[in-house]
């Protein structure tokens, strides 16, 4: 039978292990504080869009967003390093959020610059992340998808907002592209998970936008031929 | 813009990439299934130990129970060349529970045998999985401490049963490991989790074993020196 | 061994203090329902700024709420004296909601008054408590922050009834003061906690707000020029 | 109004405050963290009386654990210093369950050296923490009794323990402490809590001791006379 002595060296040996998660734990969690540190002032860089003179200077609002990106790349290529290969997913819940929002933040500016969805590949290098699984620390499909379905949600209101600020094209815009990501997500068979329930979400927005294109057109605002891109 | 048609090759690479994982859960699924089969069948052998005349017959069983672990070790191989590199955590819950009971299965063994605790080394060797969690299939230490608690909970029931089959050294010895045990998990800084709360039960365990001998010593059932190992 | 009377005379001694606390629960439980009955008059009375008259008479609803701040600052005062010093966290609970409805109520005042956000200090002031949490009976920052979210939530409303009384340039005030605010939580690292789950809720508010506005503007009601303060 | 910027000075404000409790959260965590190794330590360390010589060199044991306690009260004054004046019940949670696991341990000694009951006093002096709320880091009246009905549930085990090692006076005098303690906390006018929730499960364990009387009674093993102390 092991003695006393030796079993009580086999469960230190065990601490080591769970003293080692610990730590890995610990500083994970002081660089995801730092990541949605920069994520909360990039968001609150792009919400001045949605003021009266911020859509007119769309442009110049990505631009300082985008600035921030060098930052985040920085902290993810230092959350990478922490995280020993192979166990991405061990520790993916304490990311998970702020790699969504990340992924929001890139494709609302991507739409804001080419009123176009964002590619996976885009958003990858723009975070300095890798794009497969395979590979380290990447940028998970579902996340991406979430975050995308978050600019659905931020185009309903700046549809709104674009009235407001008397440009009555914008809103058409959007409604095209809302319903295109709409049909998109539509092809997906999606699991009955995160993902699933965000997406029941995009019906919400999709009508929103649907109806300030009613009421402009309702009230002869609705500009008469195909709007050139802004 | 995104056209209507890019924007649906878009999502239609997404679908692969979701379909890629459905299928590779299907096939994790069918394989666990069978792993889940062959552990029945070991625990179901091992369970002669309790019975009157299985205890005598305590290394029988053991030798037939091992035998069914090449079959383990086959299913393992294959289910380690179905999970991909560096997912190993993205799928961690189809199959932690049968590695929770391959753990039990092979610690309980090698205390029948050697009234000793395995080691993480001999089980990852028995399973035919990697020790480290940076060589892709391993097996996990929660997994193998809440495996390792399962067998506390089956000694004090075999300390009950030993009595029963008139063998009155055996829960003395059992006393001693279940005692042993206890203060090695003492020493561990458990988080809020499912091992810990595993853990917590492992004092009725000790209890019900402590009771047994004491109902042995009150009716002068106790072997009066230290019993010889079995 | 303790003997059974010295046993008793130490639970006694302990029911003494359980006595003592219970007596102060009691009091502080008669102190907190005097200060609600006295907050939910100010808001009754601050409720008429949204009937049709009310808004056009928002100095004169201000006055007399404010007159009632006298009484809370005597009902606080009694209250700061029954709590023993350093044990204010130990009875938090029991007037927390009470504080933060009475920094809503302040600082929706200081709103309708001057358009501006109330600061702590003010804040503090009005109900005569300590600003600080080293000196005893004070207002806790996060019942400050989620006061102030309800002045949010109750200024969607204002610019709803602001354009039934005919009032179409205080909604744009209003939006442009929520957009503020939320771009000012924005920067907040909240914790997963209560004052998280309200400033969730803030968005709803800003879009309300967001979409009083942009139905003036559709309908051609938006003032022209920015609107100078009321 | 407030100016887009200065209401960005006032959050920015805000911000430093939660900062500051987030640090000292941090602080506080890892300081627990240490004092749950140094429990741990004393808890094992004490477990040994539970073995079969074990009973027999209860006062080493009790030494051996008792020399931890400079370490506790070391790790204590630690903790004392981070916590900030007034605001023991901010971070309560943080260290309860530590504070009644030391209590425990305090109390178990005590009795296993004197088998009487420690009182508050030794116990904040064995700690090195204050007696009264008033003062800064103190010891909680509720943990005490909390970590007093541990002490029950490890003298039951005690009970069936002595027996093994065939000192079958111990039984009855730990029968006569429980009995007494039963009695004690029956006078507590308990709010329906933790504490209460715990006093409920102090008949089971009076009731264990009282079989284990009665099984030593009804085989004739019961000492005739009153024990003297061991």
């Amino acid at each position: 039978m092991a003695s006393d002595s030796s079993m009580s060296t086999i469960f230190t040996d065990f601490q080591k292990y769970l003293d080692d998660e610990q730590e890995i734990r610990e500083r994970i969690r002081v660089l995801v504080r730092d990541l949605e540190q920069t994520t909360r002032e990039i968001h609150t860089q792009l919400q001045l869009v949605h003021q009266q003179g911020g859509i007119k200077q769309v442009q110049d609002h990505c631009k300082k967003a985008e600035a921030s990106f060098a930052t985040l790349r920085e902290q993810y290529r230092k959350l990478a390093e922490v995280v020993p290969s192979g166990q991405y997913y061990r520790f993916h819940d304490h990311w998970k959020f702020s790699m969504q929002r990340c992924c929001f933040l890139s494709a609302f500016i991507t739409y804001l610059q080419t009123e176009k969805l964002v590619t996976r590949e885009e958003t990858a290098a723009k975070l300095g992340v890798e794009l497969s699984r395979d590979n380290g620390f990447h940028m998970d499909l579902d996340d991406f998808l979430i975050g995308v379905l978050q600019v659905a949600s931020e185009l309903s209101r700046l549809a709104v907002n674009a009235v407001t600020a008397s440009d009555y094209s914008r809103p058409l815009r959007i409604a095209k592209f809302v319903a295109e990501l709409d049909a998109g997500y539509r092809l997906l068979n999606l699991k009955n998970d995160a993902l699933r329930k965000r997406f029941d979400g995009l019906k919400y927005d999709l009508k929103k936008v649907e109806e300030v294109v009613y009421d402009l057109t309702i009230r002869g605002l609705k500009p008469t031929e195909d709007p050139p891109k802004e």
